[in-house]
Parts: C-alpha cells; structure tokens; sequence
C-alpha cells in the first residue's frame, strides 16, 4: 500500500455536494489527507461550510494560495468541457509542477501525452499521473483469483451509476472498524483518484480488462488482506456496459455480490430505452453465471440509492426490498451499512479460517 | 460495400498451410484479388503448389517482382517476432509506397504512428491502414441491433481459436449460393484483413466494443443484407476473454448461434489450466443469458473443427454429436456447412418475410 499524501484539490467553479463528484469522492473515501481545496467562487470558506462533512479543510483561490498548506500533490478533480485541456487548467497544473507537487488527473487529455508538462515535470522531477491510462504490459486474465485467500466481495449493479464505488468503500471502513484488514480495488477514475491506486477499466482494451482486474486482486491479497472489496461497474445486460461488467466477475472470482440499485429506475443509463430487467431475475443472472464454471458467488445483501425519495420512502422501500429478496438492504449513506457488515462478517471469517488451514 | 481491389501478400520465410494463418485466410476468403504472394523460400511456385487451393498465383521472391501483377494494396500477412519493424519489414513496406500500393497492416506495431513511413505515404499519396489500431469516435452500445431488419448469426464457441471465423465465411459464402445476400462483420485482425473493414475487438477499449459490433451489424443491414454472419471471439466464461465474447453478444443481438468447437480440447487456451464446462451447459449458457432481456437466440447448429482427428474419428465425431445434441453438426472444411445451411435458410426467409410486412 502506498503511502499517504498530502492534497490539493482542483474544482474550480464547481465545488458543491453534486457538482464535483471526484473532489466529493476523494473527501469523503481518500486515504490521503486533503490540505486545501482550490475554488475562487467559496475562497475563505471551509469544506464544512458547503459539505456535510470535511470540516475546517480550507477552500482557497488559486494554487498559489494551496502552497501555503504544503501540498504534496495537485489532484484535478473537475473536467473540462470538450476534451482539450484550456488554458486555466494549464496554468494551474503548470503552478502546481513549479512548485515540486505531483499531478493526479482523471481528464480524458493525457498530460503525460503534453510535451510542454512533460518537460516542465521532468525539469521539476515531478510526477504526472494520468489516472484513465492504461498501463504499458497488460496481460490476458486466467483465473488466478480463484486462488486468492481473502474473501473477494464485488459490488455489483442493476444500472451503471447506481453506488457500487460507495458502497464498496462504506464497507471497507465498516469493515475496518470491526478489526479486520480490508483493501479495495478501484476500476473507475474517482476510485483510482481516492484509492491513489486502480485500473481504469473503461480505456483498458477489451482482451486485458479481466486480467488488470486479477492482478489487483492478487496483489492485494499477496498483501494480507483478508477481505477484498471489488468496485464494480456496469450491469450484466447492460447493453454497452456488460462486457465491463462480466471482465470484474471473471477478473475478481468473487465470493460473494452485493447489488447496488437506484429503486426509482427502470430504463438503463444514459440512453433510457431498454428495461432493467426485475431484481430477481438480474440477481439469478449474475449468480447462475459465474456457478456454471468458477465459485458460486451470492448476493449477500442490498445497497440501494434512495436519495430520489423522501425519509419514509426510503423506509418503505428497504423494508419492501427485505421481504421480497429475504436478504439484508440498506442505503449506504442514509442508513449505513451494518445490515451488510453483520451478514458478511462471519462468511470472511469462515473463508479466512479455511485459508489458514 | 468497398471495391475490390487486387493485393500481393507479403508471407516471406512463412508461406505454407499452418505457418501464415493471415495470409492463408486472405487467400481463402477475401472478396479482393490476390495477385501474388511474397515468399523468396517459395519463388516460381504457385500458391496450388503449396496449398491445397489457391490455384495458379504466383508465388515471387520480392515486392519489387510482385509489382509485375499489378497490385494496388501490398498486405503484411506475417508477424515478426517482437513487435518493432525489423529492417526487411521497413525496406518492403517502403518498397510498396513508393511504388503507390496501399499497406494494409494486422502487426501490432502501428505504420501510422511511423513518421519515415506517414511522410512517405503522403508524398506518394497512398493510404496506410493498421488493422489493429481501433478509429476514433468510438460510442457507447445501446442495443440498436435489436431493431436489424436483417437475420443476425454470431458464432460463438467453447474456447478461443475453435474456427469461428472459418465457420462465418464458410456460411457466408454457402449462403450467396442459394441467392440469399449475406454480410460478414469481422471483428479480427485476419476477418478484417480478408473483408477490408471490420473492428479489431480486442484493441477496443471495454467500454466501446459493443457499440463497435453494433455498428458494423446495422451498416451492414442498412444496406440491405438479409444475413448479417458476425465473426465470434472468445468464449463466455473464458477468464480472459469472456468480456469480448459478451460484448459480440450485445452488440450484435443474435437471431440464432452456431456454436464452434474442438471436440479434442478440455481446457481454456492459451493457459491449459481452467477446465472447459460440457458443452450442454456452455450451450444453455449463451441461450438462457440472451433470453433474459433481449431476443431468445438459440444454438442452430454445431461446426467442429476436427483437423486433430482421422477421417473416421471425424465422422464418428460428428454422428455422437448430432444424437446428443440433436442439432445439425458439420466440419465446416472437411465436410462442408450443409447441415447448417439448410437448418438456416427457412428462418432467415421468415424473418425476410415479417421484416416486409
């Protein structure tokens, strides 16, 4: 495991709860300490002041004003509209590379492609960290993670964008708190940008997406860890997305699901045409599958997104979800996750147990 | 539907049956004129010579003597060891723009990211085509291919290089024989260099290959196709390349499958480790998946690539098949794809007939 850095964080114009859903991640989820966060619209503000959480983290106007919280890094946590990289993001990174801090980027321009940053980070002997590249190297995937000792937990979904990342990472801290080791495998931007480690599963080329997973597996559980928290992506059926989807099954060899889904949809995103199939079905899918061949995985449990609906709703709805799927649900932000963490404490124990044999 | 245009194919030191798999399927399949191969070992032969078709081209023992036959598109069929051009790969290809031939490429090294090579070939104002390399603009899959009006075939398979490729072009060719029009959508680096378009699946990156067979299957009915025969890769619960597989499966959303296998194999390829489930369940597999959302396709038939066996063996081979699985088998090389056509050609001409109404 890496160790922990100090981080600034670029949204400029856009901090707020929903407009800047990486920054958000990364304060919430980061083993990395925040020092200051870069938004000239709520300067001399603190996280706390506009979050529901951060506290006195100071938000300040420039990158020049972060030097003065000793950042080690500049993590660009916005995106720019377009796909090029404009000039203020430009001459905030070229700030951010002068001053000796390495740059975290999750944009679709590479600047490890910028002959200019490049030179400037040379000269400066700093590093750039194009989190959505692949890395050079990449192997087939071949199962080795059905060898792993940890217990392997992917999140799985009925959608795209449904809270597998937080729920993978709701859990990892629960877990944590109740003594055990575990590590999570980050396979979208935000994941990677918070873990400071991942694969950016959706740029890796088809044939070596199940392999990026396998090897993050492996080596987190080379590692120690005993239980490992997979996040997912996609749905199974999704019509663009299932491929993701099927690569972090086969890739991750789980020993166990949890279903994210947002109850308020019923059409996959961001085409809203085809039908998510009912719950059951999409649950027998992905259990039914992966039992043809490998381990047989159940879902162990439920995660719903109830932010579209009111308290009592929300109520309504996991105890609904409960009756029918007779399995423990929660909402990870609203309610927690303890449902879950009792369900799956003594199945880690068991597979750790049986390891140690 | 491009022109066809006469290729000499550059084989040198690797022209036989088992030694050019690219080169060999080129000449076996492709809608394009090949006018000579390129083989010093060889020179004065006839590809009949050596291959058991292939008839009267003339094998030479240069580009320079190839351009005697007049060729427009020089094809690299061989790959060289590493994955950097070697000398005599640069001196050939450079041989052939200057000359005005288009290159088209299946090596991994990309001759448009070569600047001695992009300089020569706009001075000479030919094109370079790198058949790996995926174009831009790739979308996301939405489940178009729903709405094909033409009958869709995927041919699928219990592992990796079974001949799903052969059992397509097999089809395709059978089919134009009984006056139907059918298209081939080539997803691999030879399917693509035999049918001059195509996507390379396994270079896509994972959020794009369904949208990418998508694509080429509502191309392809656009202009009027009546069967669309999609070329497979992978197998579904293949650990590494599973995805791809998945990923042929949304974005072409089959009619029907005809399964691919060799009946001699028992694990997955290239590892030798994971076991390959009975083919019943692979079979129940990719029909009960479908069915859960999209169309129900079923498995029409089996093609079997018996090349490992003896004549007797084979037809043995076939017999046990067809009586456990009570579907029409064939070797699509040894014994032709018959049993196959005639299982195929009334449900293509219904969905013709309800695509009229």
């Amino acid at each position: 495991m890496s160790q922990i850095r100090r981080v600034a964080i670029l949204a400029e114009g856009s901090f707020s709860l929903f407009g800047a859903k990486t920054a958000v991640g990364v304060l919430r989820y980061s083993r990395h300490e925040t020092v200051a966060v870069i938004d000239s619209q709520h300067a001399g503000k603190t996280v706390g002041d506009v979050l529901p959480f951060g506290g006195g983290i100071p938000i300040v106007a420039s990158v020049a004003e972060a030097l003065n919280y000793k950042p080690e890094v500049l993590l660009i946590g916005i995106a720019p509209t377009g796909g090029q990289l404009p000039p203020s993001f430009r001459h905030a990174i070229l700030m951010g590379i002068e001053n000796g801090l390495d740059i975290w980027s999750g944009l679709h321009y590479f600047l490890s492609d910028d002959e200019e940053l490049v030179k400037e980070a040379a000269r400066c002997g700093v590093h750039l960290w194009d989190v959505r590249k692949p890395r050079p190297g990449l192997v087939v995937g071949s199962g080795k993670a059905l060898s792993a000792q940890a217990y392997v937990i992917l999140t799985i979904g009925t959608d795209c964008n449904v809270g597998k990342m937080t729920a993978a990472l709701e859990l990892r801290n629960a877990l944590a708190k109740h003594g055990l080791k575990p590590a999570f495998v980050a396979t979208g931007q935000t994941g990677i940008l918070i873990e400071g480690d991942g694969t950016p599963l959706d740029a890796v080329p088809g044939d070596f997406m199940a392999g990026e997973v396998e090897r993050l597996v492996m080596r987190c559980d080379a590692e120690g860890a005993d239980v490992i928290l997979v996040e997912g992506q996609g749905s199974i059926l999704h019509p663009g997305f299932g491929p993701v989807t099927l690569a972090l099954m086969l890739g991750s060899m789980p020993d166990a699901y949890i279903l994210c889904s947002v109850p308020s949809r019923t059409t996959y995103r961001p085409d809203h045409v085809i039908p998510i199939p009912p719950v059951r079905d999409v649950i027998r899918l992905y259990e039914d599958f992966m039992a043809v061949s490998y381990k047989a995985p159940k879902v162990q449990g439920v995660a719903l997104n109830t932010s579209e609906l009111s308290e009592d709703e929300a109520k309504q709805t996991i105890i609904h979800y409960e009756e029918d799927l007779k399995l423990p649900v929660c909402d990870p932000i609203r309610t927690g996750v303890s449902p879950l963490v009792e369900r799956l404490i003594p199945l880690i124990v068991a597979k750790r147990q049986q390891s140690d044999k």
